[in-house]
């Protein structure tokens, strides 16, 4: 095992592991509670698992292994606090985007190699990717593994 | 810069701006706030201080750079669930403990080599290390991270 193997092992452990955490919590609250506060006057559950699902679609162009599928749910889970937007879809609606989505992004990440990990991601130049190499797809994988981790320990509390 | 370098960077990058971020919340919450639960009925504030302590004691023998210095600690906020331990010590003692912590913590683990960062952690034998190299080092700041991160989305919410 190469060392690159071992670190890319290393990182995408810890996002699978989370990955899963996260899912079995998701689909183990009933509607009636993600739609409740994780603690007064704060995000929704069903904010956490929109702005989630938006989150992670952005993976797919970060690591050149497709577009974006849900651009609509970036504008209203990133882009505007929780209670901005009315009309959301359902909490079953998002549970089941989420559920295709982690089965889909399970499968492309897992065929992605050692090698191309340690490549750029799509929104860093070529130039910049020089100077900082450490700008690349694992990286990309690594921050969005902390993100999900602070949003699991919130969901956690529904 | 090798692979090896950029690879600890990625980690140790994370893994400090979370430490940075959470020392800056617990920084700013008076010990009142710090007292109350995160969500009804959840941890309190310093209990989850306590528990991010006395997880991070733990690193000082895990990554061979010393030995734990609060193992009282461990047992009232890693062992015991909170509330269950009434003579814990003050948010102020313990914000004193966290933030020398930190420093200390930030000195010795910049000071640890790339190389280093991927040999065996103190926890596993050199028989497992050959099966299984991600057993590393590195890979022990990698799991504290999403700890970490994971119980600052908590801390967030006070």
């Amino acid at each position: 095992m190469t060392e690159q193997a071992v670190m890319v092992k290393m990182v995408l452990d810890r996002w699978n592991s989370l990955l899963r955490n996260c899912d079995e919590c998701i689909q183990s609250l009933r509607a009636d509670q993600l739609e409740k506060e994780i603690a007064p006057g704060k995000n929704r559950g069903i904010y956490l698992l929109g702005h989630l699902i938006a989150t992670h679609d952005d993976l797919f162009r970060l690591l050149e292994i497709g577009e974006p599928l849900h651009g609509d749910l970036f504008e209203m889970f990133v882009k505007a606090p929780d209670k901005a937007v009315k009309d959301i879809p359902s909490v079953d609606r998002l549970k089941e985007v989420w559920g295709s989505q982690v089965a889909l992004l399970t499968s492309m990440i897992g065929a992605i190699s050692p090698d191309e990990w340690f490549g750029k991601h799509s929104a860093v130049s070529e130039a910049d990717f020089e100077k900082e190499p450490h700008r690349n797809k694992l990286n990309v994988i690594l921050t969005r593994t902390t993100h999900l981790s602070y949003h699991l320990g919130q969901l956690k509390l529904l």
